[in-house]
């Protein structure tokens, strides 16, 4: 029930984006316990103008390289899970395609477990 | 006061998006009674490799004319109004433009009434 | 911690855009007292067809130059904060690069203080 966002600077490889949506797949999975085909992610490039980030908020060395994440999900997630889910993306984008966890901004938007259709005109999680 | 974001592959005609974004809000005037000149939407065309859907998480078979539909509205619709507006959102794709029900994906995020300006600098729900 | 989107017309000069941007960075910081490095924006330039807008909800006269700002913050803003943010960035677009307040629309989205990690794979607001 993710629906994932991702925004990055334009030029880099159709490979380099798939490991990074694969990567926030996989954190999820592991972190959140979300069904491994529950994938829904929308990828936008950006020229530099339009991804606007500041160098250094808490202390953090981030670059053009940087990498938005923002995750709408459904409610009920403990603190704990969250902060699993930005450590594990941060290994697993270290591994590939290769960001610097410095690079790496997520948020997350929770919503309710009735606030999702996956098709059919059906509200899956909550039929009645 | 939905702001609509519809995201879908790229090579569509502009009557197929009108006809999308025409009948997400013909679907939110039915089912949310929300006013017919409530209307702000964003449409964005997205090659392959940025538009990522599973092809049957939950059994429904998603092609790659999927179209991802985000709602951000407020607070306050019961669970079978938010049904009534997934069904009706299916039947009036299935009308027009033709988009078969397993390829649309909804999500709804709810905000409080305050959060919401219109124009002119006010909230226009809570002015006070 | 605020997530900015801008959607906007397309043909627009980059500095026209950093107007926009920075304004609604500078009304954040007054009104909302947000520090002035937590800033994180992405800005879209969309073709007629794809930002759709009412020209007349609540009697505010909308142009093509219609400006959707939609923040991602965190909860705890009193409504009284909220109706100064949305007066400000209305001052400030006034100013430069010159948006008529009829033309600014926004929306306010509010997620718990955990949901943000800014780097390092940690969630810099909630360490524990």
């Amino acid at each position: 029930m993710p629906l994932v966002r991702i925004d990055l600077r334009q030029g880099t490889a159709p490979a380099y984006r798939k490991a990074i949506a694969d990567g926030v797949h996989a954190a999820m999975i592991e972190s959140l316990a979300i069904p491994p085909d529950d994938c829904f992610q929308v990828i936008s490039e950006r020229d530099p103008d339009s991804l606007i980030y500041d160098p250094q908020y808490f202390g953090i060395q981030r670059s053009a390289k940087v990498v938005f994440i923002q995750i709408t999900m459904s409610l009920g997630r403990k603190p704990a899970q969250k902060r699993a889910l930005f450590k594990r993306i941060g290994e697993l984008f270290s591994q590939s395609p290769g960001v610097r966890p410095e690079d790496i901004f997520v948020n997350l938007v929770e919503v309710a477990w009735e606030n999702w259709s996956f098709g059919m005109g059906e509200s899956q999680y909550t039929k009645d």
